[in-house]
């Protein structure tokens, strides 16, 4: 259960903050070859949770999501883009039923999902007053988490999953030079299952958006593999264009 | 202006409504060779509206945006999906600027876009009590909109150009079977662009969901074009997939 101080320090907000609505993020990083997202737990509380929080009166949601992103796990200057919007009945007023009918966190809340991947070594996750952990968690195994964050952090999944499948990914999150097998890396960390070598080859190639390196990697037993940058003009092409 | 007995009609529903929340749906349909969004006037207003409305206190957000485009425009049964959301501050204040502060809609709404794509056969606009008008609206050339709606719909015209670069697109908006060239026009008005005739054939032979029919179209002075239907398995496991 969450400790009252929390819930307090938290709920002042509510003469700032409009009603009903909220916001949750989801920030993925590619770390250890496997797909993170940056997760806090509130004082008191077991279960898992995204950082999240209320929107000003004053402040536009999108200007909310940065500035809630940033307050809760240090996160700056993150581009977030909506996913989707969570809006069941009771899915805030359960989580509290044990609390007052009073408290600014039972009141019914619609969710608006936003989410972004970024160069997990660019945020170093900080504590806020709510929370006494705050750090990148796995999603191949799901974790617990409260309300319906669980469902959040998977539909950003999926997001993620559509998202690669007609844009590039990996500038930013790959070293300046990387090998073929690194990147096939990244992209079965965001699929969740091994790729065709041959497949996967063909079709990042087909992007235009890679350069072969004249020097290869040095050191080890094996043939050297070969290096690739990115074309940034190209990767910035292929990001605004469509697919046919 | 909008006319105060539209304004008194809907304001009613604020006891049931929760504050602060709203849908706008973007139902695009494929007519004529060009793609088309379903739209209205409200009585006594000049420019266009997507069909929009309040979310009751015991409604999901979803079973909401059901309702609404049901309510407004007729459209029954279909399902929607969120394509983002719209919270900038005085998106709606600003719009009911000249009418007094204790009107419902003059409050800060945020709006949940939702959109599909649906056989506009199977769509027979009718008139809700607000309005005068609810037609069929080529989205090749925007209209002029109230609020923020053309921006609405220009995103979701972006989510839908998205969906067909990663999902196959057709089955339900054409008939039984079709020619590659009318498929191609599909897929073009949806672009907003032309498709190189041999390109678009490779890409959607790719998805393995046609199925080339014996017969080809008869009559005509032309040789008879092929025919294909979808093939309605790998259509829907096409649509399941994630291209890698």
């Amino acid at each position: 259960m969450i400790i009252k101080e929390v819930l307090d320090e938290s709920g002042k907000l509510y003469s700032k903050a409009l009603a009903h609505v909220s916001v949750d993020c989801v920030l993925f990083g590619f770390k250890d070859n496997r797909l993170n997202a940056l997760m806090l737990k509130l004082k008191g509380e077991e279960n898992w949770m995204l950082p999240g929080g209320y929107v000003y009166k004053d402040e536009s949601l999108d200007a909310a999501a940065e500035r809630i992103l940033f307050e809760r796990s240090g996160a700056d200057k993150i581009f977030l883009n909506v996913f989707s919007v969570f809006g069941n009945v009771n899915r805030s007023e359960e989580y509290f039923k044990d609390y007052p009918d009073d408290l600014w966190h039972k009141q019914r809340f619609v969710s608006v999902g936003y989410y972004a991947l970024v160069d997990h070594t660019q945020v170093t996750p900080v504590l806020d007053v709510y929370s006494d952990v705050c750090e990148w968690v796995p999603v191949d195994k799901l974790p617990n988490t409260i309300m319906d964050h669980g469902e959040i952090l998977k539909k950003a999944l999926t997001a993620l999953r559509e998202q690669i499948s007609y844009k590039p990914i990996g500038y930013n999150l790959l070293p300046e030079t990387f090998t073929m097998p690194e990147l096939q890396a990244l992209y079965e960390a965001i699929l969740g299952q091994k790729l065709n070598r041959g497949n996967f080859y063909r079709k990042i190639m087909r992007y235009n958006i890679l350069i072969k390196q004249a020097e290869s990697r040095k050191g080890g037993a094996h043939k050297a593999p070969n290096l690739y940058r990115f074309d940034e003009e190209n990767y910035k092409k292929a990001l605004k264009e469509f697919n046919w």
